[in-house]
């Protein structure tokens, strides 16, 4: 599943939703705690309900890892289900890895390989030789931290360089240079909309994952404002708001709901674009 | 296992060496490829081989995720191990994770309560909020990333900010005012020593973890030279040049060998400290 083909499927689905498989036990309808696998039986029910809707999923692996071995058999099985059912969709691996070279490489073989995601997200600090082990697959995706919608962004990823240029776009400047096969993508965090113009004016082709919609604080119409080109170039993701709607049994239904209304305001948004 | 306890048992061993165990199934002797968990069985036999010169031993987790499950069954099997039979040692996951609050928070538990890991490696670019929930353990350590040993450590780390600061230092000096319950330490790779006596400025009586000792370029007298304070303060990582010295069935012996020379070269910068 590459870039392109994932245009492919935003425009035939006129949706660019994510939907973020931040899979949490105790969140989750308590009525699944009592099934085997609590975790592969939201995520299968999450997925079957919500997958005309969305273009991409991503699970959050912190959530399963916090679950230790039985979360990343739930995690495989996530996997094994979306391939094997909707190999259409893209999935990414919410993982902020980064390491030195060989370390990196270990990073990719698992997101890559064992686990089979189309694309991994990976922090910048460490440089270029901590990314491009994930870059060499080339029919995988990478996609880069550049500005994340936390208060934390202001620590370091804001502060002024002196070249005048704050780091998170010298970070966006430096990594777009690594880019030599068109398979990187970049996070930008949803609540930084007035950031996105700038950031569009440095990467003007380039799909941005972008996250903090609803819970995060996010404003979709401001995002897509800015941010949408002619290939749409944005994936936004909901995580919470779809997932945990409901925890009654109902909760597949609700959430289908949820993703309905966020990619008919997405096909909107769209629509708006096609007459800029 | 606090950094208190930890420099009781530099003091006592003599020795500042942490053993890095990034262990690889292609590197490992092939004899062990036969048993039913290799990875364990060679992680066992190094740790028993090198116990008495080692204060610390550090998981690189990537080489356990790229094996899948059965990775991470080896690297539980692992910390069950080294926290039964060697408590007195500090235990470290090589993870460079960092994300927003409520994912740092399941990363946490994933390295502090399912694995039981005394310290975490985390990556800084995401702030404070991605590294508080790290900290909250008061009685686990939280090891920033500030200067890493590879090229790529020159792309961001190395840049300078408007107020001719480095960006390395920027979040040092930021890092260490997060650390309100004195269970910070700080990543500094030891290719860099020239940059160690500033580093040293900045936190005085912090715990510096190094990695880089051998395969990765670092010199120990250079290290100490600038590094040492009346704690010893340094965690001088090995990793390669402990467990691939020898692939034949002598490979512990071999192992024990190196820490040995090198927890004896740690003792000889001890002494040369004293005299400072």
């Amino acid at each position: 599943m590459t870039p392109k083909l994932l245009v492919e499927q935003i425009k035939k689905k006129k949706s660019f939703l994510c939907v973020g498989l931040d899979t949490d036990l105790s969140k989750i309808p308590p009525h699944l705690l009592e099934l085997d696998d609590p975790i592969f039986a939201f995520n299968k029910q999450i997925i079957d309900s919500t997958h005309e809707f969305a273009v991409a999923y991503k699970p959050n692996i912190a959530f399963y890892e916090a679950e230790g071995i039985s979360g990343l058999e739930s995690l495989k099985k996530t996997m094994d289900y979306l391939n094997t059912h909707y190999p259409e969709v893209f999935t990414i691996a919410d993982a902020k890895r980064g390491d030195i070279g060989n370390t990196s490489k270990m990073y990719a073989k698992t997101f890559f390989e064992y686990f089979n995601f189309d694309a991994i997200t990976v922090s910048p600090y460490m440089g270029e030789d901590s990314v491009s082990p994930f870059l060499s697959y080339r029919d995988k995706t990478t996609i880069i931290l550049v500005l994340t919608s936390n208060c934390g962004a202001y620590d370091f990823q804001t502060k002024i360089l002196d070249n005048s240029q704050e780091l998170y776009k010298r970070v966006l400047e430096t990594a777009k240079k690594w880019d030599v096969h068109g398979n990187m993508m970049f996070v930008v965090g949803a609540t930084k909309a007035e950031y996105i113009s700038d950031i569009r004016s440095i990467v003007p082709d380039d799909f941005l994952l972008i996250p903090g919609i609803g819970e995060q604080g996010g404003d979709l119409s401001q995002v897509c404002k800015y941010g949408i080109n002619s290939d749409i170039g944005l994936l936004i993701n909901s995580s919470r708001g779809i997932l945990y709607s409901d925890r009654t049994k109902n909760f597949a239904a609700s959430a289908r709901a949820k993703a309905l209304n966020l990619s008919f305001q997405m096909g909107e948004q769209i629509k708006i674009s096609l007459y800029k």
